[in-house]
């Protein structure tokens, strides 16, 4: 195992987290909505990802480059993930009581094909789709959805997928051990802020790469 | 020449900035001082550089680490520069009149070793140092400190050196190449912003690396 953890449990999976951040540092754009649910100019971040064949294989696409820097950025994001754990933001727009009708952005065959956990303050069945995806909904916090993330993945790991607030959470509470940034060049001048609140978290730079213009991978180890 | 300036004179020497920033997107710290000339806790910004060889060996140190990563980042900065432009902000820390003693933070024998173009509203006689410094008090605003550091650079770069608002004003006027980041991974928490009032600046990533725990290097393209 890699992670710095020196004490408690020796778990074999690591937690992990990728995001895609703009050059000035906005995770979304502002004025998220079930229209624009990655804020406003927001969807540009991932124009990395979209031009991969890995991204368009995943979600019924074709076409796309594979055998770059930025596919094996876009593969890392999936393999040796046994289970994810996400914010309500990121499977819902709504807030509140649950409408049971909305399972998800993703369609009927998402593209996690493993355990999800969703932190909510409002219970939920679990919800079965295509593919090997489950949404489980966790009403207890943030170490419980660990928990049985961890739990459910064995030796794999724990994919903490976002939003911002949630991999903060996480990173506050010292439970993440590493965060994969996909640094996409421009600016979106306004939204969600991934690195603040943070209190005296510290990190160590695992490696950097970049293969084309549109994103240069940062992979940060999480020190404790 | 790689710029990508569509029109204009066919420059041939590029316009680049290296900077090191902050995982929360920081180049400097709050409550720049004599004291504290980059601002409070920004000094560890600078470890990835102070721990190679090219800065020791530039500095008048001894040891630190060469042919690595960060080393070949650090003698990035200076390969093929033959002039330099900066703010008052960074060669004094006072404002209004000179106080003509002050001589720059670096010693007698400044790691330049080219004319230093000083944007300044305080005229001052040029000042001759050793090692082939001499730094030139220019009043007329950053187009024409800029014609002069071409002119001195002849077929070499320019590099603006610093501060984050100097490299603002030129990447605001459409005059700066490229743009070399130098990701400490720290926070830092508040300070001075380098991707902040930018309007519609555009970037490609050129390339990115990283050699040790201390800093990913990402260079970007501004594109016109």
């Amino acid at each position: 195992m890699t992670s710095g953890r020196a004490c408690g449990p020796n778990y074999m999976s690591k937690v992990i987290s990728h995001l895609t951040i703009s050059l000035d540092g906005f995770v979304a754009g502002p004025n998220q909505s079930l229209e624009n649910p990655l804020g406003e100019g927001a969807m540009r971040l991932h124009e990395w990802l979209f031009a991969t064949s890995e991204w368009q294989d995943a979600h019924g696409g074709s076409g796309g480059s594979g055998d770059s820097i930025d596919s094996e950025a876009a593969a890392s994001m999936q393999r040796g993930v046994g289970a994810v754990v996400m914010g309500r933001n990121m499977f819902a727009a709504g807030r509140g009581d649950w409408d049971l009708s909305w399972r998800g952005w993703w369609g009927e065959n998402p593209p996690f094909h493993a355990p999800v956990f969703v932190l909510t303050h409002y219970p939920r069945e679990p919800l079965a789709m295509e593919g090997g995806t489950t949404f489980y909904f966790v009403t207890d916090g943030v170490d419980d959805a660990l928990s049985r993330a961890r739990a459910a993945a064995g030796d794999a790991s724990v994919h903490v997928a976002g939003g911002a607030s949630t991999v903060r959470q996480y990173l506050r509470a010292g439970l993440l051990d590493e965060l994969h940034l996909h640094v996409s060049p421009l600016l979106l001048h306004d939204g969600e802020r991934l690195f603040e609140d943070l209190g005296d978290c510290r990190f160590e730079v695992m490696s950097a790469a970049a293969g084309g213009p549109l994103a240069a991978h940062v992979s940060l180890r999480v020190v404790r």
